[in-house]
């Protein structure tokens, strides 16, 4: 993770994670530990997956005591095999212990949607298409799992309601249509933005298309209708297919031609990655 | 969720949550609905399970207008069927359109760790033995996960470090032996504070209760031990069984008459419980 | 300015410029008025110009008392005239004068951005470019200065740089190329994103519209090699002129044909409009 | 400015500004350049002024990464001319990018008004008469425009609300007459303050250095009534010359023998100073 | 205290107090009472003393649930009896409950201040020499703790380093001398500031009045030394008497004539005033 | 003071608090000394008692200047003399001068906290019965105030709230008995928390023992009473006495054979001890 988008925009969330753990002090460390003494510990993989979330880890530490010292022998987006030894931690064994849940919180969570992410995109490889995430993000987690997405081979949907124009059955019917839709919205959003409409039939899609949107989103439709509406698009819009999106359903998917296919499985459902901090010893 | 709980320890973390997702206008809303306009929409469960987090999905739409009602249908702890009707929100629709992912991101997740924790906690019927969580919860959510786990069915492990003492084997090796951990525990917390320690063998096990210990865990201890250090200890303090507990093995920890069994996954594993809100409509 | 984010987005804002004028309190008026005592007070204005603010200016008085109404004549966008009675505020006296000042520093400054922007769009009025605004907003008032460009007539250029790619030089230098930069801001950025590219010479014009940028920026360029370059772009890419554009030349820059003028002053050079709150009495 | 005011009072405003420009990441500058490489940059001036910000200048940078180098050539309050080469900034290509805009956006506005200040000021220059400013500074901009107007030339008036008691026509109507306002305000201030007072007329005047103000504001009075003011007050009170101060007509205003004269034009309607960073280069 | 002061500058404190108190939620009161219940509980004198703080009383608990109703037979600055009954609190029981230890915990510091500026300030009575606190407040309780000794009967001092000028010995010393000092002082500080000197010799009182101070603290000074500096001023500035100022010392400043005495007592060592809420029932 | 907590818990309290002191700059200083300057300055007791707090002065000091070296001569617990030297500061001494009220206000209130603890404490010298701490602490000041108790030799009760389960009165009416009350709590607390009850008679804790709580609280019992009640519960729970304890009576409590006294006045009504910083001078 960038060291900017650290500071600026991880930094505030890592600490509220921390005073979360640490209300008020960490009693069972500070009662058998009244002075500081240096200290290492192994972090180990306890699955086989990708790594996501090392610069987090090491953060976590180094906003308890900046002499913390991570020695990283992995890097966000690599490969790891159970038992495999991903770094090594050296500072206070206070600082060890205190801020191991909470770093360790991050980097499983991290590591579980890079992993989940690289098997669905796995599937997809060969084609043209691409995956996506979505907003279903956990609250205050979004600027680790989007970026866990990316780490994992998958590519970021819009980051929130401010940067990316969807219009939606809803946002239709309040404008009358999706052609007065999507008038109103290059009208009003920053022209920076791409417009992105979600569609359910083929004559919203064509009308979508002779509108002028950017991105056409296929909702909940099947393969042969995708099919269709990616020939009656005609290269005019990106497309979209997003909806019940399964590892069993990807494959045909492909088939229908569509640029991009959005799962928010990827952020909402992924199992944690097994990894754990062993060895913890005096030096 | 209490009211209090809810203004003091969560109304924060859900402003932040929706500046995550907001953190200039929703350019798509805003685009097409340039005036409030009043309108209802139903939230619907997708899936069969247990309801956790209808007061927070109130908060969400209430921490944008207060003037937002929300008729709830189910409570929290409930089960619904797929396709149960689980309220109706009433209010501007920019707010409802604006708020429905924030909301829908908290209450799936709790719903998901509620369900999952219920499936468990049945397990355990009969027995009793109790199901207890961890800190193994998702950074910035505990107040929300841990509150999950007790409409699941579950109780809660210590909230943080701060409030529970819990002896692991590092803090053991500093402080010397098992005895000289707890006195020194004894001697350091405040006096409300259970001590618990971690034992990984019988031994073990007899020094933590011969030297007063509240709580006795028993980590990843067969079936067998733990019915030997249950003998051993003989009701001087409670035992808790932790470690790779699993629904196909935790049938068997019901026989070795430990008093609570802990699990991880309860929190960091649980996918989302699917539920949506449907027919937005002008009223 | 939608409710939704002058509740998320421009309160916290709002607050810290109250606290930063009443560190303590209001040292004269609590002096004179150890009383609540009901009042009201007229908003005029001193200039003619085109209004913006009214909403932030009601916000300031409801911040410090729910009681306060504000009575609005007039709204965000329309034009005003020296002498007008714009709104009536009725409240108790102390927080109409410990108010005031903060009221006035947001509307006046806010006005002052509506009308200057409203003389040069004006100026672009038959023309189908169209005037856009920057990042060379005042620090921390970027959420209303960019909502009064738009009260005048202008349009938003990305909000900040992180809901839109703009490769400069730099970028350029870096990447190695124009073409190698496009493709790397494709790969990277979020789909949802249109790529902008900054341009000097007709050659690099060429190389991005052949790299399938969207946006292509013409960078202090004459207006003949502007009309070149609309040109050679051909309708693959929109056009954006940028520097040094004054209310003098800008006419010229319509002849060259480009679809966007952006220009700084808007938010870092515009005089306030002059407004000022008159006749408080009793009531 | 002091070390100090910057950690306790600049850098939490400078750090929200950097959050409203980056609200989750740089796309632009991550997208083409991964890893951190060195560089260095040049300040330039693009106008003639006076410099002022040249310390929150650096502190942008140095809040994104410690080890940037800010190597300057000016200091707050010199003078530059157009093509001065200003400072030499040196640090990850990446800071230099991901900050250049906001710091800019700080010096440029706090140079303005420095620029600005300094030329009314010199106006006054040879009298008596001292230049002040005033609260309408722009929200959340205060300690940083204040400290301009001193490296401008001119002297601060009160800080806010609560440092400064300033009785005008509404707490003269409150308290019943001015005699009473400021007998009011000495029991009820804390003793330090000095009590100011706002009139219109020379009986109000009279009053008010009868009364024991310790400085008269004269509000909008023509330049002879203003003379008889400073005849009649006679050295028992400061005099403040207030409303409607040009540049044009402050050359009479001297004449009357005031001695302050204060003008809320040096930062509601100061335009910034032009300066641009150019030539960065890896090193 | 006044409402803007109280939603400005001490609701943030007193929700921080809060959540001191509440990290998590409270759990005694949340076992035994799932649902909200009304209640009334009386708030009790039960020591004789002068009351402050009933408005941040009141507060305490509205943050919690805006519904509840305190009911005040007194106010501050008001004289009780023990075993007075000094207000009745309606509401939610679990309100009542969980705010009772915050709430009482503002009330009787604040009462404990009041009641003890109170009793030296009687010593004072007949004299005009004026009671004063000092900025020897506890940390993040100040705007309580000056609001309280003006409840008290005296009056504050400045409010903090930056809306007071108190030059002291080390000031004096980096100036060079008193004379230069003061110069320094009205040079730099805003001009509504009075400038106070810190003096220990009549030599040094001389200088200090000579050279234009508007306050002259004597400090540590005998009686007599204090009465002869007095005549030395003889008018030209205001004299404050400080350190070691006690209850059986401060009849014989009195007589010195000086006109302020200062004493941080009041603030850092007033014990608290007893007062208790009692007869908790539902309603 | 542990690193972990100070960085965590306490620095934010701490900076309000400076910003509380310093809400734009500090003018005097800043007024004589342009330029940073190094310069000594000596820490000093003036009074015999017990230190607490010398972590916090540093941390005050290394929070407006990392280059501050403060060399300490005692550290928390220990004993001082009145004249003794305690430690030195040396860095800038405008930082000397801005921090040393803060600094000192921690340093004085937490080191009155623990003399007075101290003192009491030693009264309960060659018995069993330790001395406890009460919730009644300075509001944003129980993390310093509750530390301060341990270092005087006292043992904390329950942090707040949330950490620890205590049923008063009001809880066993709301849940209808004590053994109901205490089967709630038993239900619904993380068990980690031991279950504490208050009773008033002896029936009460007969119940109480009966019905398996851990702690019971002795709440304005006369001694006989009180060793009555120990005799009943019989070793079955611990014995807190609490109300109204006092230097003059905690001799005869002891008598009663309790395990615990609380005492809410070492928080609430500790005088400070007076230290002061002098010696200042240039290096």
């Amino acid at each position: 993770m960038n060291d900017i988008t650290m500071r600026l925009n991880a930094d505030e969330l890592i600490k509220l994670a921390l005073r979360e753990d640490i209300s008020s002090e960490d009693v069972s460390t500070n009662a058998v530990m009244p002075e500081a003494k240096p200290g290492e510990v192994d972090l180990i993989a306890k699955q086989d997956g990708i790594i996501c979330g090392m610069d987090v880890y090491e953060r976590v530490f180094k906003l308890l005591d900046d002499n913390t010292v991570v020695e990283k022998y992995v890097k966000d987006g690599d490969s790891v095999n159970k038992g495999q030894l991903m770094a090594k931690v050296r500072g206070d064994i206070r600082v060890l212990l205190s801020g191991e849940r909470v770093a360790l919180n991050y980097l499983q969570r991290m590591s579980g949607i890079a992993t989940y992410t690289n098997e669905v995109s796995k599937l997809l490889s060969g084609s043209k298409t691409v995956l996506l995430d979505t907003r279903k993000t956990t609250p205050n987690m979004r600027i680790f799992e989007k970026y866990a997405v990316k780490c994992g081979g998958g590519q970021n949907h819009r980051y929130n309601l401010s940067d990316g124009v969807l219009l939606k059955d809803n946002h239709i019917g309040a404008a009358g249509s999706i052609t007065k839709a999507i008038e109103m919205a290059k009208a009003y959003a920053p022209f920076v933005r791409k417009i992105e409409i979600e569609t359910e039939t083929l004559e919203q899609v064509k009308e979508a298309a002779d509108a002028g949107a950017d991105i056409i989103m296929l909702d909940n439709m099947d393969v042969a209708t995708m099919k269709e509406a990616v020939r009656i698009i005609d290269g005019r819009a990106k497309t979209e297919c997003s909806g019940n999106v399964t590892k069993e359903n990807i494959k045909n998917i492909i088939d229908s031609g569509v640029d991009y296919v959005s799962s928010g499985a990827l952020t909402h459902s992924a199992p944690i990655l097994d990894i754990s901090m062993k060895n913890l010893h005096a030096i």
